[in-house]
């Protein structure tokens, strides 16, 4: 494993001159910031979580997949080694089916995944609406469906103490992977439910454009279970589900909605998030050197 | 020029058998169809219009630089001498810029536009409302900007009696190309307006996802200067621009949609206006044929 200090000055993957130094590890403005893992698409858990504690990057968001190859009681203890603290389990949901042996399965999919986060320590469970069925065209029918099943899964979020985070999706989602497209969608779901058990994810890639979010980032206040950062960036790379950019390289206005995001009472960790096949080309101690300035310089002075 | 029974019985560009008879031309099924020009974009205004008389299509959209290439008087006798009749002029807006003078040079553009669509005899000039400039972060500065640009054209709107129709483009457009975003905030932008001045468009790709879209265009009663109809498809081709499908190629209730813009007494006619490259590379009378066909099925029952 390479460290930190051999990683070049250039930011990926924009290869433009890094704009201060790295934060080292202990910097006190690193203090909040988690590494979500599927920035560093290639790595296991157990190379992103020493990457992280090299870093100087205190926590990180994990994700199912890599977390079953390790096991969620090996990779608990690992973290737990390592120092780090876990800022979210990805992903449960996926809602939406028609189908109601499928849609039970689900469930049952999604206790466990709240089993698991609990195992973690994470605060807070990731959903993923899902999308229409195949050949579904009735997205209120959807909506309703994914409604109702955040709801069935408050007793054990209760139970086992992990918040349910409802994730609005950026509306070029809205058909194949998440039908709840603002952030005031999220919020009508979440309300009339326990705010302990259900909160929402304020994502900037995917609320960034929402008319009014700041009035909607007011109105979650005590509800925002997790912030996520990552860029819109034009133009939109040809995969849409790979389009999230390095923050700084696009057109969010990260230090106005972090303000908004803090002035709600938010003080957890800020999760980067990236998916992009550019910067899982890129070496992943350069990504985590990258994304760390770029937070320390646009984001953590405003949150 | 072929003639529309030179086309094949396969729909474009899904190359799927034909699922009804082509419409005749006269068929009264079509009495509200028109063709957005830019559906096929290799086509002069004048092969447009004779395939649009040809096949039967009583109106046409036209967007204004094909028009400048066949002049705007002799286009107004052209279209006028086929039968046809001109459901919108695409496109006036654009009115985000930061540069006070560059807002002035958009502001006298588009009131040439307007003499334009008068000159042609469209009810209303399609505004893109324009991205976020360059290097400029600032959205919320951006909408006011354009809200307070289409205020600014209501007297010269009045004046040439062509309506100004406000179109909001699905947030994948929100950093580069149209910073109104939803079909509430386009009301919001319209509603201290004159109704006779100001509209909005509700166009089927931009706005499907909407959470409550149908309160929305209930709200939008009397303002609906255009509907427009095309497809959201998946996986998303690369291009965002020329994202844009077939009726009945992907996820939109075209029957829900259009029934929610009849309720709201929309009489008007019905633009087919597809970005797409595969359509674009399809024989042009192939395109207007599956579209005359598709709409008949899925859009003209409800509308």
């Amino acid at each position: 494993m390479s460290t930190p200090q051999d990683t070049t000055a250039l930011d990926v993957p924009s290869r433009a001159p890094a704009r201060m130094d790295t934060p080292a590890p202990g910097d006190p403005r690193l203090a909040r910031l988690s590494l979500n893992q599927k920035t560093v698409d290639g790595w296991s858990l157990r190379t992103a979580v020493e990457a992280c504690a090299a870093h100087g990057i205190p926590a990180i968001g994990v994700w199912r997949e890599p977390l079953a190859v390790a096991g969620v009681d090996a990779a608990a203890a690992m973290i737990r080694d390592a120092g780090l603290r876990v800022s979210s389990l990805c992903r449960g949901g996926f809602f939406t089916a028609a189908d109601g042996a499928e849609r039970r399965s689900r469930h049952d999919d999604n206790l466990r995944a709240l089993d698991e986060a609990a195992a973690l320590g994470a605060p807070c469970l990731v959903l993923v609406p899902g999308g229409l069925p195949a050949g579904d065209r009735d997205l209120r029918g959807a909506r309703a469906r994914a409604a109702q099943a955040v709801a069935d899964l408050v007793p054990h979020a209760l139970e086992v103490g992990v918040r349910l985070a409802i994730e609005p999706m950026h509306p070029i989602f809205a058909a194949d992977r998440g039908v709840v497209s603002t952030l005031a969608q999220a919020l009508d779901i979440a309300e009339p439910l326990p705010t302990e058990a259900v909160g929402v994810v304020v994502d900037t890639f995917h609320v960034w454009w929402e008319p009014g979010i700041e009035d909607q980032i007011a109105r979650a206040a005590g509800r925002i279970a997790s912030y996520q950062v990552c860029e819109w960036i034009t133009p939109l790379p040809p995969d849409a589900l790979l389009s999230r950019g390095m923050m700084g390289d696009g057109h969010i206005d990260f230090a106005h909605l972090s303000r908004c995001v803090a002035a709600a009472g938010y003080r957890g960790d800020v999760e980067v998030e990236i998916f992009n096949a550019e910067v899982w080309e890129a070496d992943g101690h350069a990504v985590l050197d990258t994304l760390a300035r770029r937070y320390v310089e646009l984001v953590e002075p405003h949150v």
